[in-house]
């Protein structure tokens, strides 16, 4: 990277299906200046969460991100300069700050959201972005708000090999539940099995899943934790246990093809069940005893977090694409700088 | 009616469209005997639920009905004869009695959730079966259990002139909410808004639901009470307000055309909703509450009743499937003996 120039992807085209490259522009500009009140990042790492598929499409919890303007995405870098009296520079700092070298920001956060937040000296960047990240956060308020796992209860996961999937399953066997995880392909579910520990796993690729849950889950369904949506979600139904809950976290089916059918939610009748959707963001003010959590279970040796790292700014829509393609293997990051 | 003969209709055939005539047997028996521990009754009314539609068609929270054998269906008959303790000649009973002019008990629960029940001497057996049957207490318990009205909440109701969604739209109002009614034809849309007092009601078959439900409801909906399924709630699904709450109490459309597909489930998680399935009968040991609020109102004459009668046992199937034509407004009731 040379010093004074700033080398961003523009989003700038919509998706319908699959993300990839050819919905962004690869774009360069001069270093941008600061004014009063705002503060110059230099990003070293970028997130890649299946949220930002939705943001790119339509309107969501935030409208749909302009085109023609810097791809959003969570990141970590450091001030190199600063005119606000709230960070300096030296400081370490996560926020939403795109797909670019470097981001102007005034403090104020994206979306209504997520404020840039300075992170403690000598942080890890890697553990910010991953087991202390929005992922780690969404598994462990989605499993445990919503979903309210009791000790014997059978937790299916679906996309368990992701980002938030992994953390969900490893979280629930902790509670002392039995795990099925769902994920693609027969090295992904032997690491789920073997790595993680679940109890099994249904390779959706080549299995039917229906079949698979009816048989893994005799008893039923307890809490379907779903980041995919669509027919993963329409077998789920299909096999719940009374008073079920089910967690509904992303949709990840629905993000690359328009749109998913679900036929079962009759079952929800059947079985008295109760399905919820739930952004993070309303959990944040709790995050402190989440991390807590979290950390005292890595040191512990009870959860283990798996991370996926791409390099280079140049390769951040690959990477975004391995989400959607099922390429990734626990929380996928991009190093853009060291 | 023959004295010493039992009319009943079988059920012969499951379903997958409209349900009718030709999926019932006309058939005569001998009065039945009774054994020690029985009882015979002697059926008047009978209640048309379209759960029924289900029974006959597949396992539920109850086995799929044998196929031969008589109709389920609510009932209210006298005792004619007694070889059980609890039951006495002249006693006014509801039960799960079937399409047939007389019925055997020995007082266990149909499908195990309801038992024959003795009405107190007096009872109008149309206010029983109606403003104090299983569809009111399935719209209050519903409603207000699941739904949680506040007051100044939008609440919209579909299937709403019938016997749930008629008894869910007047309790919304009692509670201080804006309600808005989803019906078919400009009939009952009329009778919604001038009888019962709904802020506005929408015919779904003369009109755009999605757009009239964005026009009604600029603010999202609150609470979605659905008796229906399939495109109204994949419309209502597209109107949500934040932390929306959706009381799924029936899939009157997916009765009917195999499966329904929705679509939208993606905004559950956008707008932190929850979509809840019930049953009655967890409520049920509940019930003197409810039948009390309802008299209550009634007496008040906040909460109107209204019934929708048809004589004769041999028109039961045509009752039942008025259900699914939409030609009933309010409770539909058979009756077939004084």
């Amino acid at each position: 990277m040379m010093v004074g120039k700033n080398r961003a992807w523009l989003l700038t085209t919509r998706p319908t299906g699959l993300v990839g490259r050819e919905h962004f522009q690869w774009h360069e500009d001069p270093l941008p200046a600061i004014r009063p009140g705002e503060f110059l990042i230099r990003n070293q790492w970028l997130s890649c969460d299946a949220a930002q598929r939705a943001w790119m499409q339509f309107d969501t919890y935030i409208p749909a991100l302009p085109l023609g303007t810097v791809m959003a995405s969570g990141a970590i870098g450091e001030v190199v300069t600063s005119k606000h009296p709230g960070f300096a520079p030296g400081d370490l700092v996560y926020g939403v700050f795109g797909w670019q070298d470097y981001a102007v920001s005034d403090g104020s956060p994206f979306g209504g959201l997520v404020p840039p937040q300075k992170l403690p000296p000598g942080t890890d960047a890697i553990t910010a972005m991953s087991l202390f990240g929005i992922g780690a956060l969404t598994a462990y308020f989605g499993l445990l708000d919503i979903g309210r796992p009791q000790p014997g209860e059978t937790v299916v996961v679906s996309a368990a090999a992701g980002a938030v999937g992994s953390i969900v399953c490893q979280i629930a066997k902790i509670h002392g539940c039995r795990v099925i995880g769902i994920a693609g392909g027969t090295q992904k579910c032997a690491w789920l099995r073997d790595v993680l520990g679940t109890d099994d796993a249904i390779d959706y690729k080549n299995e039917d899943l229906a079949v698979r849950l009816a048989q893994t889950c005799p008893d039923g369904i307890d809490v379907f934790y779903d980041n995919v949506g669509g027919a993963a979600l329409d077998a789920a139904l299909a096999n719940l246990a009374d008073e079920a809950r089910i967690v509904l976290c992303g949709a990840v089916s629905g993000y690359c093809v328009t749109p998913p059918e679900v036929t079962n939610l009759i079952n929800l009748i059947i079985r008295r069940a109760t399905m919820r959707g739930f952004l993070v963001f309303d959990y944040l003010d709790r995050s402190p005893t989440a991390i807590k959590a979290l950390a005292g279970w890595a040191t512990e040796g009870k959860l283990i977090n798996q991370v996926d790292i791409i390099e280079g700014l140049e390769h951040a829509p690959d990477a975004l694409r391995r989400l959607f393609t099922g390429d990734n293997l626990g929380r996928q990051l991009v190093k853009i700088a060291d």
